[in-house]
């Protein structure tokens, strides 16, 4: 009974009435209780949506990325630039983007694909610029690009879906941690485009999600999208996977990622390492499923990936005197306790994969 | 700055003015926010404590079982019992007593420190019956046995902090799991008693405590708790100490038992089985600090262990339509994972268990 057109679009790049550009996204923090979808051409509010997690999951930031230097650029830069005379307009307008990218880019620090798709559109603005173009027209140029970007993620996703539901066997019982879904992407997801595809085969029993403290994802969003969806989902807190697995509940775990280095290390939501180490006691397969923009060749090894903190009142909304709190986002899972690594490319062992991305 | 004076007694047998026997506890579920005592002279609101969570831990659930069949005894059986002529009237209390004790017991499955203080009381109110004494005597020596399962219980946990301090280092950085302090016993705590006693002797850096979802013991009582004690205390989710084990921030994990069966497997709150994989995986040395009367010899192994399921709402408060949810309170560490079990008796190998209790 998987019916994916039960599932909203995430993000999305249109023009209103007036040709002004916005991006449109789904506001996640009020999931599951109410859908909110949010319009806006202030790309300041969008970098506020990444801040906040209002907009989170790395192939979904790195489309609000490029999604929020493209606003300044259609619906502010490219007005500014037409006060200077034609190549002062393009410098001035190229000057502009680059702060506005600096900017975006360090709404958060640890998934790649934001960087990634903020580093393309200004490459994009750059190379269209050098043809002698006007910054109105590069600024349609970005806009378009937002939007392929977009059509591209969803390709991307249902590509690794397809690759990553041949590893799984039929009746399986899989666990997931955090979002890696359609919510965290354009649409259809990327650990649970996996689910999708092999549910759609009808390879899967049940998922397990585990909640996913202290934001919630796996409870909020990915136990609502897979219901929303038709698949079968029972939610655990993040301290039970761990009896599941000692039951011979779980067949396979898989999970997304922010960050995927040269070696093969993957930083994704706290706690994924954790999980992945009860798999390697219990003999349960670790994939992790992310698309080739997740990958950064640039890093050797997982140490290098800087670990966003934040704030304490997400642990423990009313401080109690004299506790401390720490919170890191994200941890990082080793190679070694890494099974496959899936992208839209294929199906990699950890260590195949810088051969296939130098 | 360790001082243990800022403490309150968790539950206490005392008398009011009117010779009715009350039993005086912290209601848990309103902390850290209120500290609030409860005192009460029906046995019926004990049960209903310990069932609602207001009493917890398997140390002090085992004293309000205890206390609840003695309210019963000295408020309501003794009286009762008058009506009948001296031999049938002990009869009478003593049936009735077995009824009230097994409703009792019954209150929650997994610790067996209810079902053998429940027992214990039973056993001594027999045994003072059989020596021809009058059910309102049988209830003052019940009442009296009551106050002295809480000073034995206090005195137990300091020679278990003894015992546990002992195999800690200068410098410590400890892990524990839900909350086996004084808030779980009547007063000193098992696996805190340890880190009280080692904190004593200057041996403590910092406590980490997990949240220990869904109920939070971890967040609103032991970190609670050894604040308010003066050790330092970090909070973390339970989902982040897998990554402070590889950061090599921990240095041996503690937390208590609810059941230890004779082969050495010790049934624990959820997640303490996946805290112990961890340690393994990362080389810290797993310990668990309970008293003798939480050790099962009945039970072969940890399988046999009855695993309390509690309420979905627990995890989820508002359901999620289509969202199944899995909530076990306990999980099982088999011996293999447990470095050391500290009794107030000593410090055994899992191994060495049935040997010393036989």
């Amino acid at each position: 009974m998987i019916d994916l057109s039960k599932l909203p679009r995430t993000i999305e790049m249109k023009r209103d009435a007036d040709d002004g550009a916005l991006l449109v996204y789904i506001d996640e923090r009020f999931l599951p209780g109410e859908l909110r979808i949010e319009k806006t051409g202030d790309w300041k509010k969008v970098v506020d949506a990444v801040k906040t997690l209002a907009v989170r999951g790395a192939p979904a930031i790195g489309i609000a990325g490029a999604g929020a230097v493209t606003l300044w650029a259609c619906n502010e830069g490219s007005e500014r630039a037409r006060a200077f005379g034609c190549g002062e307009a393009t410098v001035r307008f190229l000057d502009e983007l680059s702060v506005v990218a600096a900017e975006v880019s360090e709404a958060r620090p640890t998934a790649v694909n934001l960087a990634w798709a903020v580093e393309r559109i200004v490459h994009l603005a750059q190379t269209v610029a050098s043809e002698g173009v006007s910054p109105d027209l590069i600024a349609e140029e970005m806009y378009r690009e937002v939007r392929r970007m977009v059509r591209e993620d969803e390709a991307v996703n249902r590509a690794m879906g397809a690759n990553g539901a041949a590893l799984l066997a039929e009746g399986s019982r899989i666990l997931t941690h955090c979002n890696a879904g359609s919510l965290a992407t354009a649409f259809y997801g990327t650990a649970l485009g996996v689910v999708y595809a092999a549910a759609e085969q009808g390879k899967v029993e049940r998922v397990y999600a585990d909640e996913t403290r202290p934001v919630g994802q796996g409870a909020r969003l990915t136990a609502w999208e897979l219901a929303k969806a038709g698949v079968p989902v029972t939610l655990i807190c993040d301290n039970m996977a761990a009896s599941l697995m000692a039951q011979g509940c779980i067949d396979a775990v898989i999970v997304g990622a922010d960050r995927i280095t040269a070696n093969g290390d993957a930083a994704n939501k706290i706690g994924t390492y954790g999980v992945a180490v009860l798999a390697k006691h219990h003999g349960i397969p670790m994939y992790i499923v992310a698309p080739s923009s997740t990958i950064d060749m640039s890093l050797a090894s997982g140490s290098e990936i800087p670990i966003e903190q934040r704030a304490a009142t997400e642990v423990l909304p009313q401080a109690i005197e004299g506790v401390d709190v720490y919170n890191p986002a994200f941890d990082v899972t080793p190679a070694e306790l890494i099974t496959k690594i899936v992208t839209e490319r294929g199906v990699f062992a950890p260590e195949e994969l810088s051969a296939a991305y130098a």
